[in-house]
């Protein structure tokens, strides 16, 4: 590709700038897939330059990580080590970054009996709960980005070569990622702008209940009271502006956990935890899911839904574009970043604090007694089509278009 | 190279065999830097085989590294994160084995401001002594062993290619490890019985000074009371025998701290922490340095000595027949587990507790009173070569030539 090494040294930039929002004598945390090594490298040394007090890296190595799943006595997999409680408490009170570079191989964890996943996830989940709870009230600032691997790519273009998949898949990251123009920190900056329309337009109207109906779902939501839409960034305790998510196409907010009724269909497949599920559906009755069905994955979905009680409720509703650079691309990445980001999708688990009025001030209680839904889990799945229509109804009865054929009506 | 892969995946076993000896249910900890993926892969393959409860790894990068210590802030390079002290702790407490796979780049740290470098390392020295405690008194079992890196290669092999030094690298540490003959893992255990023997002769003679002649040398060291003389493995606190080099062609004791007196010179460059020192010589006068030189790293060498009291006094006296595997390679590897184990040496600061009766069991004001050195580091310098003669004076007077040309004389 011409110019790459120019490109992913943008692509660095806009990590640090736009993802993260660097502070100087700030310390980031850099969640590095070891193949992603050349990109890492180009990010360290970015936030060095920004003036960064330390730079933190926890290297990953898919192959090993498959073993200890495969063959870590039970007892490793169900205790969670102390000293990475201590770890993530002490980064957390130094308003630490988390920079995560997610590049999963989608079928890493095939064959690996569901049952140790699930323990090892779960022990996992409880064992960084103050991490996670630090991100969803954007205590700090946090963000994702990926980079290929050979595995990933080649499930994306399994009829290219490994040098071609790759940088077909690089390609498409940095351009469903906006850095292929001069100046991607500015188009990144219009691009927040353009978000900031459509928020204001849903915050305004405060619509009580969406429709989804279309080929395979009928679905209505109730939004969770004082619920806020929120899309690209949020300001972390210091009031520092990050993004979360690069690329980020979405608006969410906040369901109510028990006014959801009707069914929802999947149109893409969900990558779980390097596990597929693939064509399912989720019947829902005054929020709970009462039925589900999967052709491919089922027991993955069932034991994802049976998480704990708060995996049988919603916790996310997010709108997306069908037409968005991701979605124009017509691929399916097998990557939530890029796969919800092309799609509306709605998520089981926990919601999000900040996405009510003073959620973040909220003990658990209250944020239950506003609707809001508690899980170790929060998992996107993906509904959006070419055929599916939303419209918002208001408390007074109301109805306004918001998306037809799957795009913004409004 | 023929049969390589089948070579490498001996070297896993014996550094799990050998190197750990790797009980059911323990927990391994490897620290492995990044070249080293396909080795560590096999080596936690191999782990699990035999039963690990877990394989814990701690992945490297040397250029993030080197950019930790060129531009962490101060503060960054002079607190120890807590975290790390209590993972440490829980691994010791849970009688962890700790694998290193130690592959430096022997000039990665050239031209780093050496004030940086020592301030970093004693920050990590001090933040660490607790594992340090648990490996020099064999607490819990630990190895070291070597993969070559490309950095590493071409510095021994500057004349070859890059694959040709690193499979001319590979060569050469199959050799001097004793890979290649049809069974490893019997090979080792036959040369751990040839060490018997030479510690048999040592322990028996119980020598009060050891008296070093030859070009540029003249050195008397007077042992520890109740010293003992060690070598190839030692038992940890639940008696399992591990071997902490591989490879190891050494037996070494402890010096008394205040007996050292006169001149002795290095044979080998010595890497400290990424930074070459050569051609040098040290002057002691009752134990302690009092005058050095060197032709190159002497800033270096300052930094090493002055790192507090202890490391101006010696903690360590290892004998190395000047025909060995390593050093019939007439290589200098640049990597302090090859370049010692060909030749005699001697170490600045700590001496390990092990070396004098019940040493484990002392109190660090005990150790004081026996000779054992304390200090917060423990680096080996080369001083043998074909010109060394050792002589043991007994307390009685009696001479014994060890020592004669560089090889064993009895």
């Amino acid at each position: 590709m011409e110019n790459f090494q120019n490109i992913l040294e943008k692509y660095a930039e806009v990590a640090i700038k736009i993802g993260i929002n660097l502070q100087k004598n700030q310390t980031l945390v850099i969640d590095a897939p070891i193949p992603a090594l050349d990109y890492v490298r180009l990010v360290t040394k970015k936030a060095y330059e920004l003036g960064a007090k330390n730079v933190i890296i926890n290297w990953d190595d898919e192959a090993t990580k498959r073993m200890n799943f495969e063959y870590a006595s039970e007892e490793a997999l169900t205790e969670f080590p102390e000293w990475l409680k201590v770890k993530y408490d002490e980064l957390i009170k130094q308003n630490a970054a988390i920079l995560t570079i997610y590049s999963p191989n989608p079928d890493l964890l095939q064959g690996i009996d569901p049952n140790r996943l699930s323990k090892a996830m779960k022990t996992r989940t409880e064992g960084l709960k103050h991490l996670l709870n630090a991100k969803k009230s954007a205590t700090i600032s946090w963000s994702i980005v990926s980079v290929p691997t050979k595995e990933w790519a080649a499930k994306i273009f399994p009829d290219l070569s490994e040098s071609e998949s790759m940088e077909e898949l690089w390609k498409q990251i940095f351009h469903t990622t906006r850095m292929t123009s001069e100046n991607p920190v500015s188009e990144w900056e219009s691009h927040i702008e353009r978000f900031i329309e459509k928020l204001t337009f849903l915050n305004e109207n405060k619509f009580k209940t969406l429709h989804y109906y279309g080929s395979g779902t009928d679905l209505t939501i109730d939004l969770a009271k004082d619920h806020i839409w929120s899309g690209a960034g949020m300001n972390n305790q210091e009031g520092t502006y990050f993004v979360p998510n690069i690329p980020t196409e979405e608006v969410f907010t906040m369901p109510d956990r028990n006014g959801v009724n009707g069914t929802v269909t999947s149109t893409k497949p969900l990558n779980y935890n390097g596990n597929l599920i693939n064509h399912f559906s989720l019947t829902f009755k005054d929020g709970r899911i009462i039925d589900y069905k999967a052709e491919e994955g089922f027991e993955i979905l069932k034991g994802l839904i049976e998480t704990d009680e708060g995996s049988h409720y919603l916790g996310e509703v997010a709108l997306v574009p069908h037409h968005s650079p991701i979605s124009d691309t017509n691929l399916i990445f097998y990557n939530t970043l890029f796969d919800e980001n092309a799609s509306c999708h709605l998520a089981i688990g926990f919601a999000y604090p900040f996405n009510i009025e003073n959620g973040t001030e909220m003990t658990e209680e209250e944020l239950a007694e506003h609707g809001a839904n508690l899980s170790l889990v929060h998992e996107d799945f993906m509904v959006g089509s070419a055929d599916l229509n939303i419209d918002g109804i208001k408390a007074n009865g109301e109805k306004i278009a918001i998306f037809r054929h799957g795009n913004w009506a409004f």
